[in-house]
């Protein structure tokens, strides 16, 4: 074996009695007297290091160094991987500055979220703030391979587009030559043809709102799990993909990354198979009856969302509740209906206090989706060129958009969106 | 078993004898006097289904229209499965239009390519075209697999930034509230901060130019597979990671896909790990003295990639060439040098005639950044934010990105890269 090769971390035990190259970043600094412990970190893991605080005097060493070490490993039972690095020979690669605003390896909670925002790469060399971006990743990854499973196949579609997909406001405007464009609000037209011609479809990609508010749950740039399928009998086709989806990706979670949840979480993540469905009015009924809310016409708000949430909690032991049937007039206008009352079949799914989704049935008829639009005093030859895709032969379909950064605030107990996202956008927030 | 549960196409082999309940598109129909066959495709394959002509003629079926059908299951050794499905009941579930612009079992090499796009469900529903996108999602899928494996984190970086990562030109403006900002021609910045905390990251993204033309090879947005990560030695390190990538993910699709890649292109897909690295300077001459090109000083251009990847073919028997050390005035200011004389630690990949990377090695301290800055005549303040990330503790890194649907192309020999994009956007084209 070349032991002049770097090698990561993670390896350090199987090369025990042996030599190991590493390169990474100085984590931790003990100087213990006459011993230093250098605690060196890769994309891998940590590795404790150790040298003569004499020998190593010359150097200045201090934490976010990028250093190389070359040394025997030798079994150290007090080092949490059982084994440690002799330094032999280190060298550092490039020096970090002397007025950082905190350490990497410091506990975060007393540093302001902007400032972690800031400087977001020091953040990330920090093992709570890393993991929620890893746990993010994984819970990308788990989505994307349950869908696969499922004979769904991942799609990618314009950003830039010619108008809205839910009436043209909150959109933000790109100058395109000398046209005017806009960022698209959802792919939830592509998504629709992309069932016209894959039936199963899915995209992982980002969407934007140019909301005016900047709250805790709100960005102006998010990262959309869309799904759309057809050939459904109706909305609870989609809630159940949406339950079995989540078990999927929960469980994935539980299995590879219990100890990282068990630090931001009580419960392991809980199987979403028994989730139930409330009617809409049945959950107007509810907040009136047991909480006093007579406030609430046509949707609901963020306490009755955590009232909703903590309801179920009581019934099944998961925070977690599908509603099904908002009223017509508050979803846009390719939901189907449900019933004849105006109720849509279009669903929220509340989980742990939060709305992390909304889905439903949508219209598959062109004549459906032209009487929609006019009775909300649009002309359906503004939408032509989507209505005549519903012409090539369109199966009965819906599907569901998970924010995944709400996703991953609700996985890991995080209260602000903006801990979620790497580099958040909101009305203010335009850098870095 | 439930048999009046829809099942998939796929698994018809193994309910024979058993019943069936199919969904799904008419995708040919077949009239033979007493019998009509009605080849029926869903989102898993093709089913053999057959019925008395006269049984179906109220029913009026046309291809396109998407059917539901019950019934059992039988051998019959002329059909493609070796089973088929004796049509017991029928129903029309939607019913496609009278005039459409073409068939989707059809030979679509004689529909134009505008007319794919605008009718793209019915493209789609045609194998040839639902294979780009089929073997495109296998792909992205084969190269986040190959860098999940390798320590890559995959990150997720805003698209609508402060303003170039390489200069300010071929912006697109966006209206930001009461602010001006820009679609992100690169996720340059934000990989390396990723670097800065990670390590290893890898993101799938789009990435928007304002190109003012549109040729075959151009799009205005485009999807770019960007890999970036810390502690390499050189542009070597990058190059051997990519020789490394491309053959996994070559060596995946030939495993999965090789009836497929078989109607592309006439030999599977190369093992990319002898591919040779040339110095720019060695390519002019070369493109000189074999090729009379005299032409070339700066760059390469679109017949040298080509001529460059026929001299490599002869050489090592896989058009593919990396070229290396490319003018440091022609690369971005971040690129590091290679060398005293001029050149760059940056390199292109040629595979097929055509370039489908760009990557490098690039400067990883701060007194180097703003000396490249200030020797293009820009004021380093106008970076502050980005260079201050390179006081963390910023490692020797490079990476690349390649354009996803280029290289698309090149897997599946497609001349035309508004072949490998759902929906293309290039100088004139905003819709669908």
């Amino acid at each position: 074996m070349d032991t002049r090769r770097r090698v990561f971390i993670e390896t350090i035990p199987a090369s025990i009695e042996g030599h190991v190259r590493l390169k990474g970043w100085v984590y931790r600094l003990r100087v213990l007297g006459k011993t230093t412990f250098v605690i060196l970190r890769d994309c891998s893991g940590e590795a404790q290091c150790v040298a003569a605080t004499e020998s190593l005097r010359d150097l200045h060493l201090k934490v976010e160094d990028t250093v190389e070490i070359y040394g025997p490993v030798r079994a150290e039972p007090r080092a949490r991987t059982g084994c440690e690095v002799a330094i032999a020979e280190i060298r550092v690669l490039h020096r970090a500055g002397h007025n950082l605003p905190f350490q990497s390896a410091a506990d975060l909670r007393s540093v302001g979220l902007e400032t972690q925002i800031q400087y977001r790469p020091l953040a990330l060399r920090n093992e709570a703030v890393g993991d929620i971006f890893r746990v993010q990743a994984a819970l990308l990854e788990s989505f994307r391979e349950a869908l696969s499973r499922r004979h769904f196949t991942e799609i990618i579609t314009s950003k830039i587009v010619g108008g809205g997909t839910e009436g043209g406001s909150n959109l933000f405007q790109i100058a395109y030559f000398d046209r005017v464009a806009y960022l698209a609000q959802s792919p939830q037209f592509y998504k629709e043809h992309g069932v016209a011609g894959f039936e199963r479809v899915y995209e992982t990609g980002h969407v934007y709102r140019a909301e005016p508010h900047a709250s805790s749950r709100h960005l102006t740039e998010y990262y959309s799990l869309d799904v759309e399928f057809g050939f459904i009998d109706g909305p609870e086709d989609v809630i159940q993909l949406e339950r079995e989806l989540l078990t999927d990706i929960f469980q994935d979670l539980n299995r590879e990354w219990a100890p990282v949840l068990g630090r931001y979480r009580q419960d392991a993540l809980p199987s979403m198979l028994d989730v139930p469905c409330w009617e809409f009015e049945a959950c107007l009924e509810i907040l009136r009856a047991e909480f006093g809310r007579t406030d609430l016409s046509d949707d609901l708000d963020p306490e009755a969302e955590r009232q909703l949430c903590e309801r179920a909690r009581r019934e099944t032991g998961v925070s977690a509740v599908f509603v099904l049937g908002f009223p017509v007039s508050a979803r846009p206008f390719y939901t189907a209906p449900r019933g004849a009352a105006g109720a849509a079949a279009s669903f929220d799914l509340l989980f742990q206090g939060m709305e992390i989704t909304t889905g439903g049935q949508r219209l598959h008829r062109r004549e459906d989706l032209e009487a929609a639009l006019r009775g909300r005093g649009i002309d359906p030859s503004n939408f032509e060129s989507h209505l005549a895709i519903f012409d090539l032969g369109m199966p009965p379909h819906g599907g569901f958009a998970i924010g995944l950064e709400r996703l991953t605030c609700q996985v890991l107990n995080l209260p602000n969106i903006r801990q979620a996202v790497l580099y958040p956008r909101d009305r203010y927030k335009l850098t870095p």
